[in-house]
């Protein structure tokens, strides 16, 4: 982990939103002494209060406005389909040299919707940390949560370069690794690693409890065969990914239109016996998971080290 | 686990094929005291000696002719892709009023290419355990294998009422629970739970690593955000699945055709921007995680429970 101890990057930080990723930012802050004095904004007072208790921010504010007053770093960590609103309340209030960015999980979107609203001289980079778990709010964040994980940052073009290696060092100082790439492609790559598969287990999910052969009972019961594990991601939140999907129609599209193409690919192998293309990827996508172990991106223990739910080693047939 | 304790099902037992699951059979067999001889074949003379040597066998033969000899139930524990090589072989030496059963992945198949070597007299009753692990071979069997999980028979139409309840028995004196179903209900059944999510599965890890946009070192490195869960499944054995997918073609053809439309409607909605559709989905499918983890078939812990390579709690994004 690299923790740049006691090395301030900027001198204030306001945090727009204070739920699991504001608070978390807040906490490693902290922890690291990345900046003098972070101030807050929520849109409900008792999470402003909250967070002001917990003290992972100095000051919390009644408006965004006032909270970025003088800050050097602003970060939005509001739903992606909020960051066109609180873009255009905080414009006037940025000041000369400000950087400002935000934590979503699709960019091109974020640079359409909050670019209009960055003045002459506010350098803005969007970002999204790789991060988070199933919990919200201001009591779930921890300084932790990005130790260890990937962090991609957007500039849009022509933006200045030290200012792109402050924000650099600030996420390296919360744990995180950096990667620099442009919105579109950032698009495209989330929507492999992140969007499509949730989209597939969402569908797959819904698929399996539409069908009039089989009851959602038997469906529950026999879960453990491999269905499971994509109930999991199915779980996940419906509106941050709702929001995912509206914002992010032509990586979805382009990754769902091979997708299907390929699938098409194993149906008609399945119709037509054709076990030798079945056994050649099959045994190709071995090894990928194998890369993600020793990238060092996944447990190696089998079934995910998962336990039965009495504490006992789980053993799944998949 | 409702384990019948000494309590004699069987007099002799043959397990033909003595890798994981012949393997956990014999141990569970002697667990629970629910045969009084077991005698076992596998192919090789190195897996029939390394059997008797750990002694879920009473017994090993050089053909499984000789070990079904005086039999009083017969379970064939081979690929389903052997089966019926095996069956034709062991046809002459059956006794009357003995059960023949197997524990394959797919249960039509097996009746096509087992079924017409049962003689008369013989009772037929396909089975499938729903419980394994990634290992393989006679070291890597144990009792509690099938502790807790579901075992689905499929007895063949006008199959004797004792001869059933007795295989029934001995699957619960395995510690399992026992449904039973026709063949092809069982083939939709497990093509939903099992079959049709490893091909989403496999597609969606070859489809990312055949993007011209994407590195395989991006798909590596971001992969916790999601696709991640999807290689572990995708890291299942080649031959094994390819035989699934060759032998349950018109189950797993059923639901891939639904999987497909739904995907299509999906599609369709992001395209057009349909976020309430999307949102509905959300929110009915995050119901079935929860109906699985109260079915205790899942464990509650948030992200599997997962740890970080280094041992720590794992939190990734998805």
């Amino acid at each position: 982990m690299s923790v740049a101890t006691g090395t301030l990057v900027y001198e204030k930080v306001a945090l727009i939103g204070l739920g699991l990723i504001g608070s978390s930012i807040g906490h490693g802050i902290k922890r690291a002494g990345l900046a003098k004095t972070v101030s807050g904004f929520a849109r409900s007072a008792e999470t402003r209060a909250r967070a002001l208790e917990i003290g992972f921010v100095d000051s919390v504010h009644d408006t965004a406005k006032e909270a970025v007053v003088d800050a050097d770093l602003i970060i939005l960590c509001v739903p992606v389909g909020a960051l066109g609103k609180v873009a255009s309340e905080i414009e006037p209030m940025l000041k000369k040299g400000a950087t400002i960015t935000d934590v979503g999980s699709v960019k091109s979107a974020v640079v359409r919707d909050v670019g209009p609203f960055v003045p002459e001289g506010v350098h803005f980079i969007p970002g999204h940390p790789l991060a988070g778990t199933e919990e919200s709010g201001p009591d779930a964040g921890f300084a932790e949560l990005f130790d260890e994980r990937w962090c991609i940052l957007t500039p849009v073009p022509g933006t200045d370069k030290s200012a792109e290696a402050q924000l650099v060092s600030f996420w390296e100082g919360l744990g995180s690794k950096v990667d620099v790439m442009d919105a579109q492609h950032h698009d495209v790559v989330l929507a492999v690693t992140s969007h499509v598969p949730h989209l597939i287990a969402y569908n797959i999910v819904g698929t399996a409890t539409d069908l009039e052969e089989v009851t959602q009972s038997e469906v529950v019961k026999y879960s453990a065969s491999g269905f499971r594990d994509f109930t999991r991601i199915a779980a996940s939140d419906p509106t941050m990914w709702r929001d995912v999907f509206l914002n992010n129609k032509e990586g979805v599209l382009e990754v769902l239109g091979r997708f299907s193409e390929d699938l098409a690919v194993l149906q008609r192998a399945i119709r037509w016996g054709d076990g030798d293309l079945l056994f050649d990827l099959f045994t190709r996508t071995r090894a990928v998971r194998r890369s993600i172990i020793d990238a060092g991106q996944e447990t190696a223990a089998p079934n995910f080290g998962r336990t039965k739910p009495d504490g006992d080693e789980e053993d799944g047939e998949a």
